[in-house]
């Protein structure tokens, strides 16, 4: 099978001198594709959100490593320019994971293999295989995900598998398939008829904004929803299944995504409609135990709740909903208890939301029990 | 005690030649209020959603009535006049209950007291008896609400209580005080400590457009937060009640409300924060047992997903949110079953979300069994 919209990152064969990116602050209303041509221009994609999702933003830091040492290597003291670099890139988005993650990768690369003119050749072949890597684990997850859809479809004697997803954990926040999105792309490419109910996700609209426009280029049957109506859809019976991301998941299987997820989760429990979480495991945090708890949750800038950005007269502008003087709250996420998810979808198989059953799959990253 | 802010229809003292409303389409951006002198203001006023809220839609048009019977005594065949005139009116907005019930009851009147000149005079003072009516109605709905707002500050010695509320029940909807608002506004005058989260209540965002408006003139403490935020404030103890209004109401106690009170309602279950519904017993249908299966949820154009009124640069605005072609679904309402509301607090007091307690509160109201 192949991905069926191009990746959210690429480099152009031969043409190892630039980097190219979609930018998405302009998505859905314009696609324009950014050439990331040097380390300063992977901090600006991170920083500015040319480039958002944890994956992605991480293989655009790596890609930035690789362009910190060819201009390093220019430098007289090119090691410290180096390490000047990393830590730059590190600084452009400090709460994600990846990000830190990827760049200490291409900085133990770099130890290994020392400071010299081949260098720059030795970090870009390792940010393609973390790039291939992440794709390979969001296919997995996909054909794990595609077995729960076609088991419906034969119950269903092939009509209509009926999907609701909330906020983007498709293909833009990674490589290429998405981590939700990825059995659905994976069903609708094997023939299995099927349709999404795109959540909009308010306060930054990532539904409306991406998930619509990459089921739109994916040719996917969807349906644009406010976050408020899936309740009503289940209770009618017009939700198959609900596959959502994961930004962090506890050892106990509480997962912490977009704000809002959790209301899902109650809805869905609510009328026996089967609750899906998928996840590469890098996203499983072995030292939380209460996701509701022990996970620290985002507070964002109040304007992303008074005001909303849409396209108007051909350009992108912003609009006030409620009184100027109205204080606001914003938060990014929430935490949904593993009690209320069927399963977890990752790259190894799909398994309970417990710890039990993290554990088994996941053996080898579990940190033994002193 | 009084009323927080203006009422959303009045007469000036001695002008009975027109009566004057706030233009809530522009709220919160600009305050505007339009004098209606002819059927035809009140035909419009109705139909372009200058005004909304059951309630005040049905006073509108009673005051529509005594203007029909000034124009109707001018016409050569008055009473065909009148006739038609009713008929117009009723059919301004063909679902609003409150609607044809009001210019029923200005005919039913008309029909007592003949056609004559008196009639302009006898059909004002009725419109302004249902009003009084409503007021009062909301007014006693306030004071059983407080008392349980009350026993909550008495919990919390004194502190801070805190209200969740969805949509706009409130002072706008009605003639003054609000159905969920009600108990609101009379805790804060009674010095009560209260909060209100105010969810922002997409696709038509009448949260943050109504209800912070409306509580920042009545100057109660509010936060305007996304639909999707609540269920992570109960989970974190920021929530001690909610208020919410209704549509309709079984008479099995199930609630049809704006869409996502359900899922509100879900959450606060899950929390044991206790979720009470607010309405004067006219909006109880005793013809519906099962809520969830027979009442009837309006279907609306999708064109208030994808586009979002907000104001920019001093003009109201629509921006597109989604690409132009994705497909959106909108539905106005859903249903939160009686078993996840915590009680009703009707213009007779607080009871069950049953039909044994709405039966024994209502008991005159009650159709005989056959």
């Amino acid at each position: 099978m192949k991905n069926p919209i191009p990746r959210s990152i690429w480099v152009e064969k031969g043409q190892p001198d630039f980097v190219q990116i979609i930018d998405q602050r302009l998505l859905p209303h314009e696609k324009r594709v950014n050439d990331l041509k040097s380390t300063r221009d992977c901090e600006r994609a991170i920083a500015d959100m040319e480039v958002r999702g944890a994956p992605l933003i991480g293989i655009t830091a790596a890609f930035g490593m690789y362009f910190a040492a060819i201009e390093a290597l220019r430098h007289d003291d090119g090691i410290t320019c180096l390490e000047k670099k990393a830590g730059f890139l590190k600084a452009t988005r400090p709460t994600a994971v990846n990000l830190a993650w990827a760049v200490d990768q291409q900085m133990e690369v770099y130890r290994k293999h020392g400071f010299n003119e081949k260098l720059p050749g030795v970090l870009f072949e390792n940010a393609c295989r973390l790039m291939e890597e992440d794709a390979e684990m969001c296919r997995s997850i996909g054909q794990f995900g595609l077995a729960l859809i076609e088991q419906i479809a034969r119950e269903k004697n092939g009509g209509t598998v009926n999907i609701l997803t909330h906020c983007n954990a498709g293909s833009l926040a990674v490589i290429e398939w998405g981590t939700a999105t990825a059995p659905i792309y994976h069903a609708h490419q094997k023939g299995v008829n099927v349709h999404v109910w795109v959540d909009e996700t308010r306060p930054r609209n990532q539904g409306a904004n991406l998930t619509a426009y990459e089921l739109g280029e994916a040719k996917v049957p969807h349906t644009l929803i406010v976050d408020n109506a899936g309740g009503h859809l289940m209770q009618h019976g017009q939700v198959d299944i609900v596959f959502v991301g994961c930004d962090r998941l506890s050892r106990t299987g509480d997962a912490a995504n977009k704000v809002g997820t959790y209301l899902k989760a109650l809805a869905a429990g609510d009328n026996e409609v089967p609750f899906y979480v998928c996840l590469p495991s890098s996203t499983i945090d072995w030292g939380v135990s209460d996701g509701v708890s022990e996970i620290e949750i985002e507070e964002r800038n109040e304007r992303e709740v008074k005001y909303m950005p849409g396209m108007l007269n051909g350009r992108i502008e912003e609009v006030l909903i409620c009184p100027e003087t109205t204080p606001a709250y914003n938060i990014g996420f929430d935490v949904t208890p593993a009690r209320l998810i069927t399963g977890l979808v990752t790259e190894k198989g799909v398994c309970e939301a417990s710890e039990d059953s993290l554990t088994r799959l996941f053996a080898e990253s579990t940190p033994k029990a002193s």
